[in-house]
């Protein structure tokens, strides 16, 4: 099983930034981060997660953009930056870097990547994103390019940082001090792309990463994010409410694979969860009503309507939410599943903005570690999922007994790794390093 | 006195690396760059340099391209990400990434500086480039922009930095548990930038740094250069082959300043010097003459065609040079000054590329402390200068025969400082931390 936590350090809920535990200082926090990330390397987590955007969000809900830390990130570091200063801090663990096929440039981008990759010894994973936020267009630009048009462009982009990442052999830099030979002219590879949206010569100018490729994560379940991701992931971060609909994303997904000459297992599917675990069943509840207790209606009326595209002020804080089942912005997950769950439940505003306050409308699994594990195993043995994307309401404290009470639990029952054992993230998550398709090795 | 050095591990003499006592492994090597690092911090150096280019470089040119790793840097790290983990492994000393404004995005790349600010403590350095190399526009589409159009970009890219830098106030994120006020909407600038080359709205997500802005480093002498730094630079990496030149440089650029109402001590001017510094000068001259046994004719000929701009090797190897006056591409400087150079000395094509071997045209400084400090201090009182770029033959042991014997010199002498004093790397350079325009210190 793949365990991921986010290294942001401000919690999934809403209000977790404001928990006697939490950390006084989050905004630009590198200590805060790199105690994170030690504590997941302690819990054995296999990676590090970072989301991330290109614009300071929410500005007009004055309200929300006030009172929040947790999603909107109005300030914090650029990831691979970020993270190349965390891989000095730790050992194993996988770095997970956001980047956007929409307003980067892929031969600066593979650089960085691949540079990553080096730097961390084999650790750089990048979650491939096309912002589906129109609002970071305006920082580029202006435009906000469709949805279609920003697919055909990150297909393309993949396509040319694989080539790039191809560039040298292995063997390419004998650097042999007595002849004098620094590098094989004949082990590189120029890429010599002419495409739609780019035109990039190469050879990138780092030589092979340990991993060959950083790990390639995506998200995103439209249609054109499961047929990206069955072509060019290695995993996938998936949002859905139950077991059941999970077990229909990896059927969906993976069975796509074939089409692309790709196994199952050559990708991991990893959704996202709200695990907060405590000794007792009490203790966790205790620590929700706590936090909830933070958030004033009119904040979490702006939260949620935030959440779902849609001013609910103007409607009765404890009657139901109005109809909201038309798309807007073609962005339609969370505002469907959100009014879905409302809908089947008969949730009121105020209910279903407390239900949502921890940040987004993955499945709370609250209470103590072995009823966590029950459901988790539960999940991984049914094949709704290769690991899971946790999220807690408040940090450190819900990571730190993550760390202390589940994952124990989870070893216990031998659904998780004792120990790391890869010598690079892919050997750790069981997938392939790809070789370089330009170059045998040579034999000397 | 400000000195600089290079933090890429090869050395400035083409053969450098072949010496024996030379970083066996070079390429992707990040534990030789932090021993560099280290080194150099242990000299009390102001900063490390790494310069940069986004492609492979000299690949027609087979026999150069085989033997050569100092100035072309076939694979090496990205610099921000690269520095980003230097930083974690030193305290003081500034850290330098070039970057281009001719193939980035403004709002990316001040994210990913302002980021490496936060993460050094206030040690980041951008150095301003515009790409001369013809070449890189193939990872980029491929037509290679003119030099007007560059530095009217370069211009205005600068400008949409230091406005996104200029987003918050310092005091912007109260993050006050209480009253769950995690930051303060008013205390927030939005830019609104619509120029010729860029619409950027901003404001940028992350907190100011340290330092307001990076420190500014610019190199280049042409009009546009000059002009640019004038207005723009904090430091500027000028070329100069004698002292006289450089007095020259600093009075024309530090002169253009004040149309910018900027004061000349604004902008530290720093010329590359190629140091070769022993216990005695027969030392110092055998290290020289041991380093350029190790370039055949052949490779010294194509590496002075690459860098003149013309090919050589159907001229007599013993002769003079043919006439260089003629400009190549726009790009004027080194082509020229080496032929000057060899005119004015009547140096056959063997003796200059001899003379030119330690990569680069800058006057070198051979023999021991005391006569290697004698050249730099007069350059330094005589106003030729504020600092130097120092380049060595090979590395490890150039920099640290100039850490144990060149800098205790400087230092008996009171030109350099005895150690670290300033809270930021601007404070250290005596450059002032620019105040964000926008916000006046909030009174409590």
């Amino acid at each position: 099983m793949i365990l991921v936590t986010g290294v942001y350090p401000v919690g999934g809920h809403l209000a977790g930034w404001r928990h006697p535990t939490a950390y006084p200082d989050i905004v630009m926090n590198l200590d805060a981060m790199i105690d994170l990330a030690r504590t997941a390397e302690r819990g054995k987590f296999q990676a590090l997660f970072l989301a991330d955007g290109n614009a300071v969000r929410q500005m007009d809900k004055t309200a929300l953009f006030e009172a929040s830390a947790p999603s909107d990130r109005p300030a914090s570091f650029e990831p691979t930056t970020l993270l190349a200063a965390i891989s000095q801090h730790t050992d194993h663990i996988g770095l997970f870097a956001t980047a956007t096929t929409t307003y980067e440039q892929p031969y600066l981008l593979a650089r960085k990547f691949s540079s990553l990759d080096h730097i961390s010894g084999g650790r750089a994973i990048w979650n491939v994103v096309t912002t589906s936020y129109p609002g970071d267009a305006v920082n580029f630009g202006g435009a906000f390019p469709e949805k279609t048009d920003r697919y055909k462009r990150a297909q393309e982009f993949v396509e040319v940082c694989k080539g790039l990442w191809d560039s040298w052999a292995p063997d390419a830099f004998p650097q042999d001090k007595t002849t004098g030979q620094f590098l094989d002219s004949g082990r590189v590879h120029t890429l010599d792309h002419h495409g739609e949206s780019f035109t990039v010569r190469g050879p990138l100018n780092l030589a092979r990463s340990p991993q060959g490729y950083p790990v390639l994560f995506m998200a995103g379940q439209s249609e054109s994010g499961r047929e990206l991701a069955a072509q060019h992931a290695d995993c996938l971060f998936s949002v859905a409410q139950s077991k059941e609909e999970s077990i229909e994303v990896v059927r969906d997904i993976k069975g796509r694979m074939a089409t692309y000459g790709r196994e199952p297992h050559e990708l991991k599917i990893i959704p996202g969860v709200r695990v907060n675990v405590a000794r007792s069943r009490d203790e966790a509840l205790a620590l929700y009503r706590e936090l909830n207790a933070l958030v004033s209606p009119a904040l979490g009326v702006q939260y949620l309507s935030s959440m779902v595209k849609e001013d609910l002020a103007p409607y009765p804080l404890d009657g139901p939410l109005p109809d909201l089942s038309a798309e807007v912005n073609g962005i339609t997950s969370r505002r469907q599943s959100v009014w879905e769950m409302a809908s089947r439940e008969g949730l009121t505003i105020r209910q279903t903005y407390q239900r949502l306050l921890a940040a987004d409308d993955t499945p709370p699994f609250t209470g103590t570690a072995a009823e966590v594990a029950d459901e988790l195993e539960d999940w991984f043995r049914s094949g709704a999922c290769d690991g899971f994307m946790l999220s807690v309401p408040t940090l450190p404290l819900g990571l730190e007994r993550v760390v202390d009470l589940l994952v124990p639990e989870l070893q216990r029952r031998g659904i998780f790794h004792d120990d790391y054992s890869g010598a690079t993230l892919r050997e750790e998550l069981g997938l392939r390093v790809p070789s370089n398709p330009h170059f045998t090795p040579q034999t000397v």
